[in-house]
């Protein structure tokens, strides 16, 4: 499983010229499933999302976590990034859960960081989607449970 | 060497209150450098973006090529990228090149880019810059050498 991590100081998801959904100060995490993952690699990475710390302090030093800045969360689908480049240039997918076992998995992420106290937004699952940002810094973390 | 993709439909960086450079429809490219990378890194990667096919054709298939679309390219460096998050809740960038030696890496990668006919801008190296986006899709490939 792979949590693309952005910091953001606003990211928002529209969906056919509508904005569903946006957040100030936080992550914007895409979300990649590959066939392998379990509960396992949602609550690691859910634990990891939650504690790990990439906001500033006060002496500008990556310091405190999402709790410690009150920040918020936006979960986005991303199955692209379980995409393989490695052969040629069609970027292959096979390495990607199937859509209807991926979004249980999709589901409990949101939840297990829920239910870490956080608030957390999403994006509609398997939609055509606009996803606006600004990442702040920039400050992007790779987090693959494989 | 990690060349974080994200397909947009325009990016733009900003330091200081500025805004120094900006795209339309293209790729907006963070950059992470490892210890260990060199030349060959960077020819790959700069080889693979170019020809990778993550643009939509009029079946909305994904089957064109920044050069099929005329695409330009936004180049960020982002260290971060190169961070280990596996122990402890504090990233670790033991792996990450030094930046007076990255730097050089990341001006090859743009020139090669550039020698391959794609219109390429970029961020500010070093700087702290806040980098907005609309990511198409969203549409986002982990390219990583190592």
């Amino acid at each position: 499983m792979i949590a693309l991590l952005q910091r953001v100081n606003k990211a928002s998801v529209e969906v056919g010229g509508e904005t569903i959904s946006e957040i100030g100060k936080g992550i914007l995490i895409f979300l990649g499933i590959d066939k392998k993952d379990s509960k396992k690699d949602v609550e690691y990475l859910a634990d990891k999302v939650v504690n790990l710390r990439i906001f500033e302090d006060n002496n500008s030093k990556m310091n405190l976590s999402i709790k410690d800045v009150g920040g918020e969360i936006m979960v986005v689908s991303e199955f692209t990034l379980a995409g393989d480049c490695k052969k040629g240039n069609r970027p292959s997918f096979d390495k990607a859960m199937p859509p209807e076992e991926a979004e249980k998995l999709y589901r409990d992420f949101i939840d297990s960081l829920r239910s870490k106290g956080i608030p957390v937004k999403e994006g509609v699952f398997r939609s055509f989607m606009h996803v606006s940002l600004i990442n702040e810094g920039p400050v992007t973390f790779i987090l693959n449970t494989r």
